[in-house]
């Protein structure tokens, strides 16, 4: 499909076609695509749990506060984001080093740099794991578009819930929930958008609202 | 250009060419695909500020650790979140209630769970700030791919700088600064990615990294 008709055509679904499901492998794929998102020294921070079964969904929707659509899309995502990214940075930087890309005293470099401030600040690394989560979920919904599935993120979730149902280890965050399936009739149309001008100013931060 | 092939060709471009510009009606455009993204109640919490002028790109590099592409992309996007979107909520709400998508209950209760939410929490209202900058960043290199243009998100900045330098109200975060322009030769490849069974578990977060 052509990629602006997809940002268009885009809204965040709320009523799926329960009849439609998604392949194991159809799943895998969407993750690839999500997976080509950009990271901080390509740290790629995200990670996805598929919920697919009937009754994970039902355990998941308990914990969101009962929306249908967590049960009803073919697969639901819990989208996570690594708190500790950094430990993974060398050998996800080894591989960059091994294609030839960059040496070796670069990705010594870069890791000590993240490992340093995440180490420093949480609140950096939080960032750093709800930005990467989003980033790949962005690009985990154009893909899904492209596909004609239709994708529904959401943060009306308990996210403590959520990670004691599914054994989530401490080390990552819910960034969202993200349904993907086959749309079904009588979802909302898209929504208003603020004003260009509302949202951007040029030079200066003193154009936007103080 | 087809969707997948702009999510596969895009990389994190460092060299730009500095000879040519974008217009401001370019960058208009950009921004305007950036805010089809979604977000929690359609609360848009995205602004941009477009650094074009060149003493103005030079500052900004300045609080960006000098790096270049800051001054050589024909943009540098400041991409913020709002920390106080609940703020402006009932109005956003006021265009899906005039355009007849819900009712006015439903928007006042959207407005008072946010709000009820983000004032008991600023660590949820900075996760949304952070969520709905970069998801609208993302559907931002999204539409620029598809326009021939390179973007280079980067985290390599200080705050504090760029918000003292630019005259940014204290209710919003950078998430991101975010290169816009041509490409010029000499970029690094795409690097590699995790695969798949690194990143994606099913029905369980025990299948994760610990």
């Amino acid at each position: 499909m052509e990629t602006l008709d997809v940002l268009k055509n885009r809204i965040s679904t709320n009523k799926f076609d329960t009849a439609r499901k998604l392949s194991d492998d159809e799943i895998r794929d969407l993750v690839r695509w999500a997976a080509e998102a950009p990271s901080a020294y390509n740290v790629q921070p995200w990670r996805f749990i598929a919920v697919t079964r009937q009754e994970d969904k039902e355990r998941l929707k308990a914990v969101a506060y009962g929306q249908p659509k967590v049960s009803e899309a073919a697969v639901t995502f819990i989208v996570l984001g690594d708190l500790r990214g950094y430990e993974r940075l060398p050998d996800i930087l080894k591989r960059s080093v091994d294609a030839g890309i960059f040496g070796q005293p670069m990705a010594d470099n870069w890791s000590q740099s993240m490992k340093g401030a995440h180490q420093a600040s949480p609140q950096a690394a939080r960032d750093e794991a709800i930005r990467g989560a989003s980033l790949a979920a962005m690009a985990l919904m154009v893909a899904a578009g492209d596909k004609g599935l239709a994708t529904g993120p959401m943060i009306g979730f308990d996210p403590q819930g959520v990670k004691r149902e599914f054994g989530i280890p401490d080390r990552y965050v819910p960034a969202m929930l993200l349904t993907v399936g086959y749309p079904a009739p009588g979802n909302w149309p898209r929504k208003p958008r603020l004003t260009v001008d509302e949202v951007l100013a040029f030079g200066s931060g003193k154009g936007l609202e103080p």
